[in-house]
């Protein structure tokens, strides 16, 4: 039976690849800080700070996994710039050694659309081999990890991949970001104030996105997949139902904050390989992501 | 004063770094696994083992230096390939964010020609902005560690800057390379069996490595800047001008080794940026690079 690392599992992402993993037949390992009480006999946690090199390669060679899906980065507030993104390099690039000297067969890594060069983007979605220039330093460091990710596995035969997020929406997303914050502010029925939002993107479902890494932990596929819903929308549209499912529309104040400089009009994945080599389609549409976000965050909100 | 960290010191570049900057005023700390007694009352070695994170991270807190040299890497037999290029990726990851949150304002990086992409390299000498595509992790380590001091640099005001080194002679190279490995087959009255060696380079000397790295130390430019002679010759003349100067020219083979596979047939960098920008001419010539590095392995052999 395949054994499969989880990196980052208490994540945004990290807690919806659980989720899809929990329904294949896999053994899951999961690394955190702050392991939680094991979901079912399929799931184990180990608890280890991967920032501290040494313990890192412990728990990787004791986990004894073929393949290792690595989402643990530092996306907390002012991440595109922080130098916690250095450290977070410097523990992709223990975590790959160890995990192929543990045994390691399959690499599943988590990419950005920061890693693109956002000035040539147009209105066409994004290919997988379209220009890197990172813009920032997020996008740089992400794009370090699977270069030497993709070099070390071209020779040591070992097999890697990498599922570029553009965006992802749905429950669990941490307070702050867009959806959050909109929420937050209806229900305490406080104005909600926005950018204009005229930027299009696609998010993708985070349940789908649970689905699609483990698709490709599973799949024989190498180098980056894009990863996307497939159904671009205005920042805009999105806010203007998300305050509408929340009953508070009129409380929305789009164009109350500048925009965010250097944003692409609009940003969007090009799903061919996805759809067509991962042989992957999401199930979630917006409206669904929308509402499961609302009752995942009201939610929490009732059992403070 | 200005303070400059060096890392690397012992190896063959940083020992020449060493003695460029004991003509210059400046104080030197120099980082090493294996300090030596201090040359002077200007340099200070400072013992710590730069893959191990913390350890790292209070040596450079320790040596609060303003400039950074950073030339430290593992490039012994297999270098090309070795899993070390991750470790000492992680450990230039970490060194930056060290040195910068210990004042430090410039950041003066090695690199190296295998970051760029080989196959599309034609006659013309490489510019530091042609196509970076490493065919092997050496290179795209190298390449990402840049990726994201420039990053990095760019987002706190630090100053970057990375001499791209694409070969280098002289005295000091360790043994098992092809200058020393003539130069050892000869004296002992064995033939020296090479390749074919027709593809063309352009070693610089690496005295001039070292003063060049000086100065690029003590120069505002920032960006990638390529290190050379200007004086291409092919790896069959460099032979047969250390065969002669042996002494023993009959015992020379070219051919009687297969060519390394992918190497372009003429790799040499372009080289308006150090002369103009950098202002830097390299002073020794083929000859001399020769003579000083057969003379210096002879005294190794004596001081044995």
């Amino acid at each position: 039976m395949r054994r499969v690392l989880v990196t980052g599992a208490t994540g945004f992402v990290g807690r919806a690849v659980l989720d899809a993993l929990a329904r294949d037949d896999v053994e899951v390992v999961a690394l955190s800080r702050r392991p939680r009480p094991a979901a079912g006999a399929m799931l184990r946690w180990r608890a280890v700070d991967m920032l501290d090199a040494p313990a890192l390669r412990g728990a990787v060679a004791a986990a004894a996994c073929d393949t290792c899906i690595h989402l643990a980065w530092d996306v907390g507030p002012g991440y595109w710039t922080s130098a916690a993104n250095l450290d977070w390099l410097a523990a992709g690039a223990t975590l790959l050694r160890a995990f192929r000297e543990a045994g390691g067969t399959r690499f599943v890594g988590a990419g950005t659309c920061a890693e693109h060069d956002w000035t040539g983007i147009g209105a066409a979605p994004v290919r997988e081999d379209a220009p890197r220039r990172p813009a920032t330093l997020y996008g740089a460091a992400k794009g370090a990890l699977w270069d030497v990710a993709a070099a070390y596995a071209a020779e040591t035969g070992m097999e890697a991949t990498w599922g570029v997020v553009f965006h992802a929406i749905g429950p669990g997303e941490r307070a702050g970001r867009l959806l959050p914050s909109i929420v937050a502010a209806l229900d305490a029925g406080q104005e909600a104030r926005c950018t204009a939002g005229t930027q299009v993107q696609d998010p993708i479902d985070v349940r789908d996105l649970g689905a699609a890494f483990a698709r490709l932990a599973a799949s024989p596929l190498q180098g980056r997949v894009n990863l996307g819903r497939g159904a671009p929308a205005s920042v805009a549209e999105i806010a203007r139902r998300v305050a509408a499912r929340c009953g508070r529309p009129e409380l929305l104040r789009l164009g109350a904050l500048p925009a965010r400089a250097g944003e692409p009009a609009r940003l969007v994945p090009a799903l061919a390989r996805m759809r067509g080599e991962l042989g992957f389609a999401p199930r979630h549409d917006l409206e669904d992501s929308i509402a499961a976000a609302i009752d995942w965050q009201r939610a929490q909100g009732a059992d403070r």
